[in-house]
């Protein structure tokens, strides 16, 4: 068992990740330290955040250089990443699943979309984005050969209840929810749900309260 | 000035525009009333949850019944909705760009998603989805005719900076960015980020959390 401390707070866990991409880039500038200000400046925070962030996975330095660029980016990776790749699959390989697989970066990640899953004739059988689409009806006999532990479900919002049990059946450990319908898996699977009508709504709700604060 | 209550947690409202959707389709199905553990069941947490975020937001309720469907639609949009409808537009049609016009929800709300921007000449001047696809050299101009606040920002990574000044200068008060550079917009301007890699390194580390938890 690891000695990782646990309880991270998800916000930290999310600037990690984007530190890290930024790291990377800088990594691949050819830039080797940076300060916590400049590293804040990128991602638009303060020092103190950033400072805070990695006093809270137990990264110190004492170098009057900044961090060391590569030593940061591994001791972040010690802390995000699993020992073994972790394999990721995209049920709907429509506009939203099809962008999933463009945007996603998993350069330096212990992480992989190794397939994606549709119902379509004309997907099916084909690399979209260099990543085999596979026919539903083989769902759970992939997941178990290509060793799939995490979903992102992209399906129409309409046939989301109906991919739950077959999720569950075929041991997935974590679903990544993009579609509008709430969800009910058991305790134990991991479950983050991203939908855009609530995430604009947000953003209107902020906008209007900040207009509001300043009448 | 409004007697709103200010500080709700933003947990508090995204599960409001979850909630409010869950009430708008039990309404349409011409169900009454709904009890607090019921509509907690349909989204998977508590009962004592949706009393807590109801209690925040100033809505009470004595009948035997449970909560009337439309009196508490009716109310939430109180919190949530401006008093006049807030524009929002897409800017960058590709998948990411047609997956969020396809997606978005905007039955019941005072949010509308107007139009959306791009460059390339196959979109602009097509109506995609209902939405009338512009030039993104006319963007400060329609901006300002179509009364635009809100802007979803999917276009592709590699340019996401080149925007934000146009955005800036049009007078846009809010943005959801979806690409996965972190963007400087001025305090003032209300901002949420959410990118794909970002997100499915999170359910990777709480799925690598919880298997470790279990060991």
């Amino acid at each position: 068992m690891s000695s990782l401390p646990s309880n991270i707070p998800e916000k930290t866990i999310e600037r990690l990740s984007e530190y890290r991409r930024t790291l990377m880039n800088l990594h691949a500038q050819g830039i080797s330290h940076i300060f916590s200000h400049v590293l804040a400046g990128i991602h638009g925070i303060t020092a103190v955040q950033v400072r805070r962030d990695l006093m809270l996975i137990g990264f110190s330095s004492d170098t009057k250089k900044g961090y060391d660029v590569e030593v940061l980016i591994e001791f972040i990776g010690s802390i995000l990443d699993s020992a073994s790749p972790m394999h990721v699959a995209v049920i709907g390989m429509g506009h939203l699943g099809q962008a999933i697989t463009k945007y996603f970066n998993q350069k330096g990640l212990n992480l992989r979309i190794v397939a994606s899953f549709d119902i379509d004739p004309k997907k099916v059988g084909k690399n979209i984005d260099g990543i085999p689409c596979l026919h539903m009806d083989d769902f759970e006999k992939m997941v178990d050969e290509m060793d799939i532990n995490i979903i992102v479900l992209s399906s129409p919002t309409e046939v989301a209840s109906e991919l739950v049990v077959p999720i569950i059946n075929a041991g997935i450990k974590g679903v990544l929810n993009f579609t509008s319908k709430p969800l009910n898996f058991p305790r134990g699977i991991v479950v983050e749900n991203y939908d855009i009508t609530t995430l604009l709504e947000k953003v209107a709700y902020l906008v209007k309260e900040s207009e509001e604060n300043n009448m």
